[in-house]
C-alpha cells in the first residue's frame, strides 16, 4: 500500500531514490495567496544538504531546488507544487560491493524481504537523502506557520553522551547555527565535535537526542482521538529515518513523577486561563495548550561505519566481514536538525487547516 | 475534522462518552472466515474493565459487549462489525462542581478552546472509558493475528520509580496476570505495588512504564516513508491519553551507543540470513526484520488526584484550590496493558493486510 | 479494503444487515453546537422507512433510532454521533431456501465471491436497509446545511416510462410529499401510481429516474481535480444499490449540444458576476457555481420479483427457475428520494467544510 | 482540502498548469517488479496529445516523458514513481486578454471565487492539460492489469449526434485507431468527421459519448458500500473534465424497463455459475460480475469556441462580447478516448490490489 504522503489538509507526497536521476516532493493543499519563491525552499535545504562541514558527508550536492507548478507570478495558486532536485553527485558503481551484502543497521536486507529485490544504490529510496522531500514540504509548511506567527525550531541537545546545559530559545535561535554540531550550549558544542572527531577517526558513529519547539501554537489544536496532536507529532518524527524514540514534556521522566508534580495548575494571566507550567510539553489530552510544544527525538548512530562488521554475502550465502567505506556522515543528529523542524511543521500546518484556524483555500488579508 | 477512525485496511472507528449511553466501535476491513464470538471480545475488556482491583476505579461496570453486525453464525463476514458497551453506572452528576473548573492534567480546558464548550462528566470523550473502543477492536485483530502466529503482549516494567528485573517471554506470559500490577518481575511487583498504596493514601497518583511486544511478526512489515512500521506504531501507541513518549528497540539509549555497538550484524540461522541481536527492537528502515518487535511507552500518573491543586473557576474567572474526589485510578500502567497491546494489534493486523500477507477478503484455509 | 466510510471532513460509517440484530452509523466530524435530538433525524428516516405506502414493501418496521453519543444537553460537542436503529421485523428464516440460490439482480453471487460465503437473509449488507445510516447522517448534514441557507430535495421525474413535466422548485417543495409515488406533477404521479400497481399485479416491477437538487450553494466549493463537486456527487450518487447512471445539468444531452449552445454566458446580477443560465447544472471545472446543484440518477426496477426467473442452485450446481415470493417493493425510486437526498447532503456538507465555508470545529453564532 | 490525489491502493498524485514549465505525476502503489520503460508511457501520452490530427488542437507538444524515480534495471521497484513532461510550446501571453474575463463554459471564474485568484493561462490547472498525469498513471495500470490479463479500451459511440452503429469488441480493437474520431463503426465516423469539420468552420464545438470497456475483470471486485466498484468508476471518470455523465451497463435506459428485462438471469457455463446477459455492465452491488465492465460517459462540447459569447470584463465590472481565438480542440471525444481509459485503468488496478487479487508487493512470477 502507497506509504509516500503524509498529511491530510496539507499534504506532502515525496518520491525519489539516493542515486536515482532526481529527488522531489509534490505538496498539496498549500493555501492559495502565499508569497513563495525558490529562495524560500532552498535556504531550508541548504541546511540539510550533505557537504556542509566536518561532521557530514563529503558527498558534494548543492541540492538546487526547481518549482515546477502551483505559484503564479510569485504566489500560490492553491494548486499542487511540484517540486524537483536532480542528483548530480550521485556514484551508484561504489554501491556494486554491496549488491548482495545487506549492511548492519541499513534496511536492505528488508526491502529484499518486502520487495523481492532492492535498488541496492546507496540505500535506494531508504537513504537520507529521501528528507530532501520533508525539508523542501516543511519550508513552505513554516512559511505559512510563520504568518501565523508559529516558529518551529530544534537544536541538537545530546551527542556521543555529551549532553547540552539548559539553553533559552533566544540561545537557540542565535546559536544553533553558529556551530556544526547545532547544539545551542556552544560549550558542550565544543566537547560534542570532539566525540564526533574522535568516532570519525575511530571508524566508527555516534547517536544523540535532537529536541523540536514550537512556539506560538494556539491553543485546541489536535483531532482526538486518534489524530490527536501528540501522535500525529510522534508518527510524524518517528518517520524519519534513525529515530528510535519520540517524547514529549517531560517525557520518560513522567514514569518518576506524582500526579502533584506532573500535572500542570492552571493559572490567570493576561486574562487568560492557562497551565502555570508546561511539564505537559504543550499537549493535554491530544490537544495543544496554548505552551511551547516541546518535544525530543533519539537518534541511532550512523549505521554506515567503516569498522568491520559482521553480514551475509546473500549470492553466497555465508557470512563475511564488511567495511563499508566511502561518503557517509559519522553522526546524524546535527543534519537532522532541520528535518525534524520540517516535520514537526507539517504536522502544524496541517492541523492549523484541520482545525479551521488556517483558511484552506487562502490566505485572508 | 474527524479523528475517530485508525488504521487503513484493518480500521477501527470508536465512539462514545465516559457517562453518555454507551461506548462502542465500528472495525471495518475484517476478513471473512474468522470465527468470532463475544466472548473472544468480552475476555480483552475483562482485562480492561473498572474496579478489578485495588490498582483500579471503583466504578462498577461490568462491560458487556454485544456484537450488532459482521458476524454470521459465528463467521466474519466481511462487512464492518458493530460492537456496543452500554454504560451502567454512569453517574454523571458527580461532575458538576467541575463544570467551570478544568482539571489540571486534563483535556478539559482545551476541550472547551476546540469546541466552544464539553460535555463535563468525568472527561466525556476524553476519559479513559474511551479506550474500550480500542480494546474491542484490538480483540479481534489479536484473534485474527494468532492465525497467523503474531503474539501481542504486554506488561508494566516501571511503576512508581520501581523497576523490574529482566524477565524472559515465558515469565511474561505466565506471570502478569498473577499480579494486579500486571508486572512479570513478581518481587518488583510487590514493590510496585506498595507504590500505589502508598500513593492512594497520600491522594496522590504514580506514572510508569509498559513494555509491548510482538512475536512472530514476519519481516518486511511496513511502508516506507511515511507508513513505515515504527512510524504507524508511535502513532498508535501516543494516541492513547496519559501516554508521553514511545521508543522501540534500544530506543533513548541509542543516544548514547556507537555504530558498532548499536548495529544489529547479519548471521545465518536454519538457512536465513537474520539480525543476530535486537537492538533494533524489530524495525529497521521502518520495516519488520522478523525479531520480535519491542516497544515502551511511558504512561504519566492519573491527573486526577484528592491532593489539592490550583485552578481557576471559569465562570467567576478567579483562581482557586481544588480537590479531586471520587473514583478514578491511582496509577494507569497496569491497566494501560490491555489497551496497549490492543492498539500494536490493530497496527499489525492493519499491515498484515496492507502488505498482502493477509488476504483482506477471507482468510484461506 | 474497508468501504463502509464516506466523507472527509464530515463523514459516516455505516454498518449492519438487513436481518441482524440492528443497523446504524458514526458520524464523525460534525461541527460542535448544533442543536440535535432524535427527532431530527426520525423525521428522515420516516420517510425511508418500508410500509409507509402500497408502493413499498410491507415488511413493518419503525426504525426508532436511537443517538448514543455526541450530543450533550441537546448540542453537538464535536465528538463523534453513534445512531442505533434495532431491526424489529427480521424473519430471516424466510430466506433459507435462496442460501444456495443466487437472486438475478442481485450481488448474492458476488457477494460469495468476494467473500467466500454471505449472509443470506434478505441480501445481508446488500440489502436496501443499509441505506438507513446514510439517512440518519443525511438527517444531520441537512440541519447543518439549512443553518447555512442550503436546502437538498429530490422528486421523481420519470417512472415506468412515465415522464413528470416541468415543475418548479415550489412544487417540489409542495407537492412531493403529497402523493406516494414522489413526483411533483400531480397528474404524472397519478399515471406512474398505475404503472406501479400494474407492475405489481403482473408480479414484475419498474424503473425511474429520481432529481436532486440543492440550492443556496456558494460557488467555489470543490477539491480539483479529483475531488472535483461533481466527482464526488457521482461516486456517492452511484454507490447507491440500484442506480446505473448519475448525470448532472444538461447530462447526456450535452452530447448532441454545440458549444454556443451549451455554455452558459456571464452576466451581472445584484452586482455579481453570474452564469445567466444553468446547463452547466450548478458545477464547471468541478467547482460549484452558485446556481441550484441539479443532478439526476438512473434507477433500475427493483431486482426482486415473483415472476419466474431462471438461476442457478449452487449446491446441486444445476439450473432452476426461482420466484421472489415476500416483502419488496414495486418500485425504488419513491423510497430513492430521502437517500439521494442525504448522499448530496452528505458531499455538501463535507465540502462546506472542506473549502473552509463551514467552521470544522464549532458552528459561529 | 488537497484534491489532487486518486486511488488508495494504486495511487496517483498529479500536478502541473497548461502554461507552467512542466506537468507530472507521481504513482505510488505500484507494484515491484513490473517491468516499465519510458516508452510503456509515451505510446499512451502520444494518443492523447495534441496536434495528433485536424479534430485536435494545433498547439505543438511532444509531450516526452521522462521517468525519474521507481524504476531500476528496468524494473519497478515498489517505491513511487514520478513522471515529468515539460511544457514546450506553452504561450501564456496569448491569454492576457482573458486575465479579467472568465470564458463561459471554462472554471476560470469559479477558480477565482474559490482561490482568491487564478492562473489565468490557458485555464491553468483547469485546462485539459492536467489529463496528461492521468495519461501517465494509467499507462502503468494497464500494462499491470494485462499481466492479470484485463484490457481496457473505449471507442467514441456518438458526436455531434452521429450515433455508431452496434460494434464487436474485435471491430474496436482493430478500427479505433484507424480514424481521427476513434469510433470503431468507420461508415459512422466519416458522419461525425464532418460534423467536427462543421463546428470548426462556423467557429463553434460539438459534444459527443465514449464508451468504455474492461474485458477480463474477474468477479468480486469492489468494496460496499461506499467503495462499491461502480460508485469510484463513476467519480474517476466525472472528475475528467467536460464529463457531464456516466452510466453503466443499460444506465438510463433502465428507467424504462422492468424487473423482468433488467435481471441478468443466472445460467451454468464452463462450470461457472454466470450472468447469462449483461444488462449491468459488470457490475452489481457494487461488485464485479465477470462479464466485461461497460460503462459511457457524455462528454460537453468544448467551451472555448471562437464565435462570440456573453462574459463580463471583471475589472470593468462590465458585460462584454468575447470570441475565443487561439488554439483549441473542435471536439473532445476523440482525444478523451486515452483518457478515459486510464481512468478506468486506474479503478481498476487500485481495486485489484485492494481485493488480494493482485499482490501490493511484488508481482508473483
Amino acid at each position: 500500500m502507497p506509504g509516500n504522503t503524509f498529511g491530510h489538509s496539507f499534504r506532502i507526497t515525496t518520491w525519489g531514490e539516493s542515486h536515482g536521476s532526481a529527488v522531489g516532493v509534490v505538496v498539496d493543499g498549500v493555501p492559495a495567496g502565499l508569497k513563495l519563491s525558490e529562495s524560500d525552499v532552498q535556504k531550508e535545504l541548504d541546511r540539510r544538504r550533505p557537504g556542509q562541514s566536518e561532521v557530514s558527508t563529503p558527498r558534494s550536492e548543492s541540492d538546487t531546488v526547481e518549482i515546477l507548478s502551483g505559484v503564479f507570478e510569485g504566489i500560490t495558486t492553491g494548486t499542487p507544487i511540484s517540486m524537483l532536485v536532480r542528483n548530480r553527485n550521485a556514484n551508484p558503481g561504489a554501491y556494486d560491493y554491496i549488491r548482495n551484502i545487506p549492511r548492519p543497521g541499513h534496511a536492505d536486507l528488508f526491502y529484499t524481504e518486502k520487495y523481492g529485490f532492492r535498488d541496492h544504490r546507496g540505500g535506494g529510496r531508504s537513504s537520507g537523502r529521501e528528507t530532501i522531500g520533508r525539508v523542501a514540504g516543511g519550508a513552505i509548511a513554516k512559511k505559512l506557520l510563520m504568518s501565523f506567527g508559529i516558529e518551529v525550531f530544534a537544536h541538537v541537545i545530546e551527542l556521543g553522551g555529551v549532553k547540552a546545559g539548559p539553553v533559552t530559545v533566544e540561545d537557540i535561535l542565535n546559536n544553533v547555527e553558529k556551530t556544526v554540531v547545532r547544539c545551542a550550549d556552544l560549550n558542550a558544542a565544543e566537547l560534542m565535535l570532539e566525540k564526533v572527531r574522535l568516532a570519525r577517526d575511530e571508524g566508527d558513529s555516534i547517536g544523540g537526542i535532537v529536541e523540536i519547539i514550537a512556539t506560538g501554537v494556539p491553543a485546541g489544536l489536535g483531532e482526538p482521538v486518534f489524530g490527536k496532536l501528540d501522535a500525529d507529532i510522534a508518527g510524524g518524527l518517528m518517520s524519519i529515518g534513525a529515530v528510535k524514540g519520540v517524547e514529549i514534556g517531560a517525557g520518560f521522566e513522567c514514569a518518576r513523577m506524582k500526579g502533584s508534580q506532573m500535572n500542570d495548575a492552571f493559572v490567570m494571566k493576561d486574562g487568560q486561563v492557562v497551565p502555570g507550567s508546561n511539564n505537559a510539553g504543550g499537549v493535554i489530552g491530544g490537544l495543544s495548550t496554548g505552551l511551547p510544544l516541546t518535544c525530543r527525538i533519539a537518534v541511532k548512530p550512523t549505521p554506515s561505519i567503516s569498522k568491520s562488521q559482521k553480514s551475509v554475502d546473500m549470492a553466497a550465502m555465508g557470512e563475511i566481514d564488511i567495511e563499508i567505506h566511502g561518503r557517509h556522515d559519522p553522526t546524524i543528529p546535527p543534519r537532522m536538525v532541520p528535518v525534524a523542524e520540517s516535520m514537526l511543521a507539517l504536522v502544524l500546518a496541517d492541523h492549523m487547516i484541520r482545525s479551521g484556524r488556517m483558511n484552506p483555500e487562502y490566505l485572508l488579508e
